[in-house]
Parts: C-alpha cells; structure tokens; sequence
C-alpha cells in the first residue's frame, strides 16, 4: 500500500498514455508529464498536469515514472539517455514501463537503474484504448514482488486483472506470449477464409459456422468478422503486432527454442508492412495471402 | 421431407459412426449395416438392425446410405470398389459421407454416382464423440439442394446445427477451413506456452491470462490446458488433424493458395507422427516444439 498520495509521472501520451494518466488524475494523483510531442500534453495540461522539459526533470519531481512509448528503443532513450530518467530519478523511486517491450530491454534497464538504487516494473497491457479509457486493462507485470505490491493500487486505477507473472521481464515475457498465440490464430482464420473464398464459398457463411464450432476464438470472431466483411481501415494497426512478434522471435532466439508459425507470420508481416499497410486494421493480414495468389480485392 | 420412413445403412461403425447409427435408430428408422471389422457391428445388431455382406448388398436394400470411414481411399472404396455402393445402390437412392475427407474425392465420386443416378452429399461434422451421442454435432453440407432438403430430417437426428454451404464438396471445404483454423491456432498456444514454459514463467499462470483476453479461444482453453497440465494421453486422436491439415493443403494447392502456416502446422504434425504420437491428445504438439529444443519433458 502507499502511503500517501504519491506525486506521478507520465511519459507517452498516444493512444493509450492518455486515457490511462487521465484516469490516475482521476483519483486525485498529482501528475507531472513529459511529451516529445508538446501539442500530446495539451489534454493533461488542461486537467490540471505539470509540464517538465526532460524524462530526468520529471524523474526528479516523482516518485513514480509511468513510460508508454512505441519501441525497446524508445523506452531505453526515455530511461537511459542524457537527459533520461536515471540522470533525475530519485534512489527508492519506480519506473512503471506499460509498452509492449523487449524483456530483454527490460532486464537491461531495469539492471542500470537498479546501480541507481531505482526500482523498475515492466507492465505491459491488453485491451486497447478501449481498455485504457474504461480502466478495464489486463496488465501483466514483471519485478520485484514489495515492489509490485507498492505500485498494484496505482494499476488499479488502469485495469481490472493484475497479475504478477514474475522477475524483471516475465510481463513482458507474458505480452508476448499472448501477441504470438494471438496472431498466430489470426493468420489460422486469414488462410482458412481466404481458401473459402478461393473454393467459391461464402466466407461470411462460413465464419458463420466456424464460430459456432471447436475453432471459435475472439480473434476469428473480431478479426475474421473484418476479413469477411473487407473491413481494411483504421482499427487495431497491424504494425503492433509486425513489433510484438518480431518481440516473441527474438525472446525465442535467445531462448533457443524453435516458434516456426510465428516465423511465418513474421514472414507475412514483413509482406504487409512492405505493402505499406502498416496501419490498416490487422485483418488485413488476409490479403497477403490474396495478393501472392493474385486474388481480385 | 421424407414422405415415409425410409430403410437406412450404414458403413463405418466406429466412435463416430455407431452412436449417430443408434441415433437414427432411436427415431424409429429401420437400419441395415456393413462393417468390414464384424464384432463393430453388434451393438448395431442388439438394436435390430440388420447385417450386410458388402457395401452393395446394403445399397440395394436401402433408400439413403450413410457412410462413416476414415480416409479418403476408404470412402473411395466402399463407394466405387468391385463390391462398392455404386454396385448396388438403386436410382434416386442418396450416400451421405459424413467422414472428413478430400472436397476432390467427394467430387470425384459423386460424379461416378451421378451417372447412375445416384444422388450424394458431403456431410462432415464437428463436435466429436461427444457430439455424436448426444445428437449435437455441427453439420457442413455439399450437394444439390432438393437432396439436401430430403435429406435434412435424417441430419436433424445426429446434430443440430445443419447447413448448406454449396455444391458438391462445399461441405468438406467448409470442414477443411475449420480444422485449418483450429490447427494453426493449437500451433499458437502451443508456441505460447513452450516459449512460457522456456523462459522460466509457470505456463498454468501464462494460460489463464492469456484465456482472460484477446488470445481466448476454445481450442487455447482445451488443448492449452491439457499442453499446460501434460495431459497428453487419449483424447482428440492428433493423427485426425495430420489428415485434416493435408486435405486443406491439397485443396490450396489445387485452388492455387498459399497456407504457410498450415503448411508449418503439417510438417510439426509428420514429427508428431514419427514419433509414434499420432493417437495421443492432438495438444501432444507442443512437444514436437520442445523436442526439438531438447526441454526434458
């Protein structure tokens, strides 16, 4: 538990950082942010938040850092750099990384800031923006467990299922488990409605049946739906998961363990992103398949 | 409708075959069978029914012929072979497959049938055992529609969803999308957990997150909990999903389409079944994965 009424601090402030520093401001929290891109605090700004001109400014007026920046190598500038956290943050203060990183960009920084005497988790999320503005995010953590106890009622603010899966980096490791079984399945439902489609069958009908049998999933029911429907346009961008698979496949590298489906849906994505449909809805994983075979859209 | 009780036979008594034959039984039909191994037949037999010599033997005694058997050869065989339905059955009359086997086979021998004036649909069902005993199996239909609408009440005592996707074959490329889509996705739980299990995390704490968001799916919430709980003994045979997958690949590749990672899900499903693992649990895939990393079991 805390005990009291910490001052917060919020690094990226997209899509998800937002709603998610909005909702802590909520229950009443002090927030202090930094943005790389000023027009992103404006809504913050008005809610009553400070402004610090560098991650180290801000460190240094918090105890408790929140980062939700695109990439690994996003978080370990924001972390590391000159005008970084570590060069501001106090000894016995955390830094609470929600992005979907690299674990092992976790366990290298989180190891830095510890020489500092600076705690680290890394909380990466599911649900969306969706998610983050409703406070219904699933977050997965990595650290410390008096750690993770200190931090839970400030995630609490952020989400409904908290769960501890480990060491530095087991969040991560938890993320990307989750965005490998996921778009895995995804590519499952784009080879199997588009093999409908190319046999002359009707895919709605048969998504249709496919959802009420054994192969179900919220992927088929979701993704599959805009696959039919040839619903391409903004949603869920597919270059998150071009990022969280290449995640899985690097984590499996170093682990040594083979994950040939990822590979391929790696493979696909790479195709996609060529295509420069990186962010079109991630259903559009299907017409990767379709093009290669010269299908019509 | 059917105007009269029909005489109905049946070919394949095995766990499939002789719960739907009782099934139809129960609704009063009078039921002749074949079954090339004898003893499969008598609980057939306790029921009333009657026992024929060979394929066409029963053809001729019947209006409507179901067949359950398990390859596409078989099917072939019982239809076409010297002693074959089509050696017997009279004009009007109707075989019903309701195996998984090659959308080209059924085509093939409707076509045969067809120039007798003999009436056929492709029938496959989902569900399993299970399913077949309780009368609940999911039904995907191929053939001319006027059958299928003779056909249906008979199809009404052995499932309950019943549909008709098309022509002939329709119904085994709507089964083969399905078990596409169910393998590819067994292979993402299975790749998520190995990769879980690999990195130190408990894969029973990876499930139930994972089945608490967006990567849900029945077959991550059966297969995965059984791949978790290294329950790999009888179940849901994995040899089934070795043929299921190489039909969809031959009908990719008559269809020219590329299924990469049904075509990955394959090659793990030939490991599986060099391994002499093929009438295990079909969750037995996760270690063709660890296997090869060399994970002690």
């Amino acid at each position: 538990m805390m005990t009291a009424q910490p001052r917060l601090g919020f690094i990226g402030l997209g899509a998800m950082g937002r709603p998610m520093a909005l909702n802590l401001m909520k229950h009443g929290y002090q927030m202090g942010v930094y943005a790389r891109q000023p027009q992103s605090a404006a809504p913050l700004i008005a809610a009553g938040a400070a402004v610090y001109k560098t991650p180290a400014e801000l460190a240094a007026a918090c105890e408790v850092v929140f980062t939700v920046v695109t990439a690994s190598s996003d978080f370990e500038q924001v972390a590391l750099d000159e005008y970084g956290i570590i060069h501001g943050a106090r000894a016995g203060s955390v830094v609470v990384d929600m992005e979907t990183i690299s674990p092992l960009v976790v366990r290298r920084v989180a190891q830095a800031l510890a020489a500092r005497g600076i705690d680290m988790l890394d909380a990466p999320v599911s649900g969306g923006p969706m998610g983050a503005q409703s406070a219904s995010l699933a977050i997965m953590v990595g650290g410390k467990p008096q750690v993770f106890e200190r931090i839970k009622p400030l995630l609490e603010c952020l989400g409904k299922t908290i769960v501890h899966m480990g060491d530095h980096g087991a969040g991560q490791v938890t993320k990307a488990c989750n965005q490998l079984a996921l778009s895995v399945t995804a590519q499952g439902a784009a080879e199997a409605l588009a093999l409908a489609r190319r046999c002359g069958l009707d895919p709605a009908r048969v998504h249709e049946v496919l959802m009420g049998g054994f192969a179900a999933s919220r992927v088929l029911d979701l993704f599959g739906k805009r696959m039919v429907e040839r619903r391409f346009g903004p949603g869920i961008d597919a270059r998150f998961y071009h990022k969280d698979v290449a995640i899985a496949l690097e984590l499996a590298q170093d682990a040594g363990l083979p994950l040939p489906a990822a590979a391929i849906v790696k493979q696909q994505l790479n195709a996609l992103m060529g295509a420069g449909e990186g962010t079109a809805d991630f259903s559009v994983l299907i017409r990767v398949l379709e093009r290669a075979a010269g299908t019509q859209a």
